[in-house]
């Protein structure tokens, strides 16, 4: 087969995987591992998943340095499903803080308000979704604080966690900056994240969490809704989303080789900051979102002088191969992410592009 | 590239996928469409995957003849999260009843109970799950009655729908003979199904339901648990599993291109009289779990003289590419699944097999 076209994929999920783990996945496609069967046509019980599924595990915890009394599940329904998931389980009849910093904790908070008492830590909506919280309101009996690493639409991420109270559990929505840079395990109770930005397709969500928060679940939930029971059964009660775990089992691979976390951290600040200057060194024709102390590394949203002007730079890019570059519905302008699996190159070449741009319509 | 090694794949799902459709998402998985992006790395937003999914209801709609007043989703969490959603959505204060015939209507009964109130209106497990119940205990005022059209497991499957009293919806659990013959969707009230049998690889849900069910639905639900709401979104309130309903729309042109449903039913009928008559014609030494009126087209469980020759009926079988024939492991024995990708000449493989294994160990 001669080589397919590829472009510069700056989509804020799903967004761009490794040209190698694609390579791979289409190479075995029909003959998994020598089984004469797809990996989408093989038991969910057979020692040759059970492989796969183990092995994304291990090489996960290797890669997050995830503690022995932590466990990994991999579930189907995206965030979405854990902002409900997580109330029902570990709230009881107490509540919840929440740290609103963007249309995502937003969310996650409104949905914890549906099915109990939940309260807002902090808000940064006032202004703009553009900082993180100063300062917090935290109430030192809440069952957990909840926060979102980086909020995919308005481009704000934390490199610190918050620090709640002692005794109280820190839980983070981690979809958008999942596997971009190291973090410390052990000072969450849970971490949940859809997949589709750095560690694979949609229609898996990777959840880590302490073996004693799993002792919060309440009897009696639905099987499908109750981290104990998924837990306890290796996320293997019903049939699993079996071809997206085998996908990011290979991304996982995939971040190892190159050199783990670390070294991911190391190119995507590069990769960051190179968007960044362009922004800052463009004498105000690009302005960007977010304040430059809470710049996100994963998604870059950024204004032109006009709707017009923005709405050309988008179809310009396309026009060059740099795709997916038109901002949220919600917010207008433009937005770059550039996970994980975003090339050096490939921002070089959208630099070049927004500088290009800017000499002929600045 | 080589032709990869294919083997006959009899497992009970997920199982063999037609290897049209293999092939050409083998082929396009880096490029699809000329995009430049694998079809995992478009956006959900973006008009090439709003193709692949209208595509995918419009030819699901073709291939069942699914009125215009029902809607089509895509969800996550398989058959097992519907269990919770169907009472949920659909009973209110009420009540539910439930048809028993074999593991799987038994497991969404027990999660029917544990959100309200259920009751069997029949139950076929002290004589062993092999059969349909011979007559129905039926609630007027239910809000739904609830059946499993083919119990993957025992082997037993609707042909005729129950028939419910009238002001009372009819659900069904489609799951493992979805799209393997027609049906008359105006019967029901709503019908789910887990891709992984007959429609495509794990990590969707197709549920098709009709438009005054979903008024039914009561205020507050979570998002993700509310069919209300992910029916308005056309299945986008979220990031759906785009691979997997990218796989299961190139599974229903496949179907439509080799001549709709009623030549899949007379494919899956030849093979399912394959299998049974080699049964039948063994003398005892084959006996087939379901009571021959109650026969499934899709899986069928059947015993041998003892553990030990099933053992290695399984092995043997095995050894000459006849794949995924244990059974159960909670009723063991020989399990065979035909679904509608397996061939005629693999099921045709398979009764050699049966014969000569019989000649040498009978």
């Amino acid at each position: 087969m001669s080589d397919p076209k590829r472009v510069y994929n700056f989509n804020a999920g799903p967004g761009v995987l490794p040209l190698d783990v694609l390579k791979q996945a289409q190479a075995e496609l029909l003959d998994f591992k020598g089984t004469g069967m797809s990996v989408m046509e093989i038991s969910h019980r057979s020692k040759e998943f059970e492989s796969v599924i183990q092995t994304a595990e291990a090489d996960l915890r290797e890669l997050l340095n995830i503690p022995s009394n932590y466990k990994v599940l991999f579930l189907q329904g995206g965030a979405s499903l854990q902002f409900a998931m997580l109330p029902m389980n570990l709230r009881a009849s107490g509540s919840a803080d929440y740290i609103v910093t963007g249309s995502w904790s937003k969310t996650a908070f409104k949905e914890a308000q549906k099915l109990g008492t939940a309260r807002t830590a902090a808000n940064t909506e006032n202004t703009g979704f553009k900082s993180l919280p100063d300062k917090l309101d935290l109430d030192p009996k809440a069952a957990y604080l909840h926060f979102t690493a980086n909020e995919t639409i308005h481009g704000v991420e934390y490199f610190t966690e918050p620090t709640p109270p002692s005794d109280v559990a820190l839980v983070c929505d981690a979809s958008s900056d999942f596997i971009s840079h190291p973090i410390d395990v052990s000072k969450y109770g849970l971490i949940y994240a859809g997949a589709q930005k750095n560690a694979g397709p949609s229609g898996v969500t990777i959840v880590i969490v302490s073996d004693n928060m799993l002792e919060r679940t309440p009897a009696n939930l639905p099987v499908m809704l109750d981290y104990k029971t998924l837990a306890a059964s290796g996320s293997l009660h019903n049939t699993p989303p079996c071809f997206a775990i085998y996908m990011v089992g290979l991304v996982f691979q995939w971040a190892k080789k190159i050199g783990g976390l670390k070294e991911v951290e190391r190119t995507n600040r590069k990769k960051a900051e190179l968007v960044y200057h362009a922004i800052d060194d463009s004498g105000g024709f690009y302005r960007g979102h977010a304040l430059p102390q809470a710049r996100s590394m994963m998604n870059i949203p950024f204004r032109l002088p006009s709707e017009e002007l923005e709405d050309t730079f988008a179809s310009d890019a396309k026009k060059n191969d740099l795709i997916g570059l038109k901002g949220h519905r919600s917010v207008g302008g433009i937005r770059a992410s550039v996970y994980n699996a975003m090339t050096v190159q490939g921002t070089e070449e959208l630099v070049k592009f927004m500088r290009e741009f800017q000499k002929q319509n600045g």
